[in-house]
């Protein structure tokens, strides 16, 4: 250890748990801790969970208390990352814009940042991760949503009220699935998990032949089929879950598509729960990319996978320290 | 005139002529000239037609000629502007990866820049237009195609070699019609003139008993319908005229949602052909494009008409000596 080597707390708040760690500036995560979050007991539950995630990352390696440097915190949107507010998560109930910086400030006498999930998540990987060395990087994070963030020369992009880069829902699909959000054929609704769950579900309804790796691993409760269930199958040679990925993946290269036009980044970072399954597609995606993009020269633009896995909340909250004006 | 005041010369190339102005630091364009452009007559025809629209535009003010500080070029796309080489744009066969701007420096012996004419109305328009005093300006023009620029603290967004900002090609539904880019359900396909008229034309020759303000301006050649047309025919109360422009207002909705989405820009400023008419639509699109983002203050966006109309390439030009790294 470098005795004069800042550390960071990174703070990644979920609606069940609260997660946090001791960050080097070189993007290594020394330390980790986990709290339950209390998203449904109130403004001050809510606060004092956040708190205990910090005490305990804190308390777990003594020797590096006096070189915190700041405390970096991350959270689902919609967050205002200038004001430091949350303001009003679907999975934390117990804020509704809520100055968690200032209350943070107050509590721990340290430089205080905030921002969304797939924004950090964007920028660890912008600084230490996949898209290192990048000029602008594009992150998406594939889950039970899609996030996603863009940096550039090291800075996320922010927009107006810091709450540019919803490309989850962008629309590919105007008369298409409606979305959570309201809106109609929001990529989030077409290609997520559980788009690929329901894809799957109603392929098993429709047909009685075809899937017999996909059914055997479902156990006959077609309702509990899940993405990695047919990411299993498909590595088992069903002909029915490549048939699933493969129309989902072409819909993510739509998508790709409309991104690499708007955007032409330097990389794409693919990230979150189903990355690997992704990265299982990656073939398919990069072939199907240039038929959605204007751009000659899109198929130079590299796909990879995120560094930081189920850390990216910790990481990036981190980055956040590295980078922000510290408020 | 400030005797130490440097004036540029902004060059608007099109596919029939060349346009070239003498522009102030301060955008206000003192002197314009029109000569034909060679598309059609090789590389070095096409040279010439530059040169000479140039040269006309220096010769209109001869006071001038020392205070000359650089030459801005705007080129339908694609361009690569930081090689200064048109690429490869339709409506210019004369030049495939042509080197413009050397042989610009060559001829001229100024300091010379290259970009594509929605990028440098967007930079005119965010200096000196509709868009100045904003940190982050959407461009959009809307004609016989739709072009988009993003200009960010007074800077063109490129992309990793120049060709982000494609906005025109961004599709909203991928299931559509095929645009002549290749993809399906660009917005270009579905909302710029040539989709105005096409729908008017469908919908006059599917019913016979609407649209007699419309069908009165056609004057009986359904196939001569314009977008000028169906803009007029709303003027004067027609109701065919006035679904027709309502279904490509609320195609321009949700597209302007993605964008806002994605971009969340600080303002929205729309030129080219259809911009009137689409102000005469401003209603509609400011009730429909809430329904169409999930940024809960996109309302608070302003959606401006751009201050310069058919100079945009001249002025755009100009803005592009300001803020280029001249070479």
């Amino acid at each position: 250890m470098n005795s004069n080597e800042p550390t960071y707390v990174g703070v990644d708040i979920g609606g069940t748990k609260v997660a946090a760690g001791l960050v080097t500036p070189r993007g290594q995560i020394l330390s980790k801790v986990r709290v339950p979050m209390a998203s449904r007991e109130g403004e001050a539950a809510g606060l004092q969970a956040v708190e205990k995630a910090i005490d305990a990352a804190l308390d777990a390696d003594p020797a590096r208390k006096s070189s915190i440097a700041g405390i970096g915190i991350v959270s689902p949107g919609p967050v205002d990352p200038r004001r430091g507010i949350v303001v009003n998560p679907v999975n934390l109930p117990c804020w509704r814009n809520f100055p968690l910086v200032e209350e943070i400030k107050k509590s721990h006498g340290l430089p205080t940042v905030l921002d969304n999930d797939a924004n950090a998540a964007a920028l660890a990987e912008a600084i230490w991760g996949a898209g290192a060395g990048c000029e602008s990087v594009f992150y998406v994070t594939i889950g039970t949503g899609i996030g996603t963030g863009l940096v550039l020369d090291g800075r996320i992009y922010h927009g107006r009220t810091g709450a540019a880069v919803e490309g989850g829902h962008v629309s590919i699909d105007y008369r298409g699935e409606q979305c959570g959000c309201g809106k109609r054929g929001c990529i989030e609704v077409l290609a997520a998990g559980p788009a690929v769950a329901k894809r799957a579900r109603k392929r098993l309804e429709a047909v009685s032949k075809e899937g017999a790796k996909l059914r055997s691993l479902v156990g006959g409760n077609v309702a509990s089929v899940t993405p990695e269930m047919v990411a299993q199958a498909w590595r088992d040679g069903d002909p029915l879950a490549a048939a699933i990925l493969e129309e989902t993946a072409d819909l993510l290269a739509v998508w790709l598509g409309n991104m690499i036009d708007l955007l032409e980044p330097d990389v794409i970072v693919v990230g979150g729960g189903m990355s690997e399954v992704i990265f299982r597609w990656s073939a398919r995606l990069l072939e199907q990319i240039p038929k959605w993009s204007v751009n000659s020269r899109c198929g130079e633009i590299p796909l990879v996978r995120a560094k930081y896995g189920e850390d990216s909340g910790i990481a990036g909250g981190a980055a956040l320290c590295l980078t922000s004006p510290a408020s």
